[in-house]
């Protein structure tokens, strides 16, 4: 699987997600099985996308079957690594922190919190979803005893660089990004992903401007 | 332009945003021009890609000169509808909702925040950023004094698409929709586009799940 795994483009992984979020949702409606057409229409992609990127992993459909949908979410699931359950902490207890603490669908993934750190005094002590916000001065002692895996870190730009270096002194295995802060040059021997929450939005905007040009 | 924007993928619409946040970073830490080559680094891409993209819009480069950094800047925020002052409203006042209308850095790219609403009584009536959050009964009323033009859906699955029904026939234009519940089949006549938070964390687990697979 290894082997596998590493001539899969992260263009073709990048739409795993969206596969298991689909697949996840029919699973949950009962469907038992489903054709590449039926996948592809609900998905709004072509057949052809998806066995090509299902290929990509050996391939799970039957012709003239479709495909099983609880194995093939299982096997999805596999893939991206939801089953190994992940310790996660967030950096950053702000309005952002708190929205991710609280979003129960991370648990239900595999991603399991275990801490929340900030500076702010007014925030430090606070119980958020069951745990309660430790003080920043207290990481070093916190990895000793737990080592987490993921952390997300949802805190001002400026300070990003210096708190995603200490992370990975400290033997952090991926960030989660949503500081605005490009971090790739910063921090070697770390996972990350950037989340860029406008970028959506920017997208939004031109479909609007195109929809009203086309109705001038 | 009209025409030429309908002829372009939405592939690549996606990828200008990503090219207008480093244009912006360029052009605020003073850089005049950049070579293609050079843009392509910082990005992560080839050059030819960059090329490519940008050749869909008419392409903004010289030979032998590179990209002018705030021509292009201003090109591509064209494109996407950014100087168009988009008027924004937040339904759901949650965390997520503030963290949002706290994020300083939609008002710099056009998204003018006019109106937050919800139902809960201890959120109706809080200032968020200067914005007192309405109750949803007032938004027929709202809509007849303002014409907003985006609205951020940050509410719960359940209630997503009775919402964003009311505010297709209240005349939305589009909807920024973190609910987690696909919308296009829902409502029509309104451009959406859906995040869903938790795809890059997936990728993420992946990536980290490949390097461990290799250090083995």
């Amino acid at each position: 699987m290894g082997e596998m795994k590493k001539d899969v483009s992260l263009v073709v992984i990048r739409r795993l997600p969206r596969y298991y979020r689909y697949l996840t949702e029919l699973k949950e409606s009962g469907i038992v099985r489903i054709s590449s057409k039926a996948l592809a229409e609900k998905m709004q992609v072509t057949a052809s996308q998806i066995r090509q990127d299902l290929n990509c992993f050996g391939g799970f459909g039957q012709q003239g079957y479709g495909y099983n949908v609880s194995q093939l979410q299982a096997a999805i699931g596999d893939i991206l690594g939801l089953n190994e359950n992940h310790t996660t902490i967030i950096i950053g207890a702000g309005n952002l922190g708190r929205a991710i603490a609280n979003y129960g669908s991370f648990e239900k993934r595999g991603y399991r919190l275990i801490g929340i750190f900030d500076i702010n005094p007014d925030v430090v002590g606070k119980v958020i979803n069951g745990i309660t916000v430790s003080h920043m001065d207290t990481i070093d002692e916190f990895f000793q005893k737990q080592k987490p895996d993921i952390a997300i870190l949802t805190i001002p730009k400026n300070v990003a660089v210096e708190v995603a270096q200490k992370l990975a002194s400290l033997g952090i295995r991926g960030i989660w990004n949503f500081s605005n802060m490009d971090l790739h040059m910063a921090v070697e021997g770390v996972e990350i992903e950037n989340v860029h929450l406008s970028d959506s939005l920017m997208t939004l905007s031109y479909k609007i401007g195109k929809r009203k040009g086309e109705n001038k």
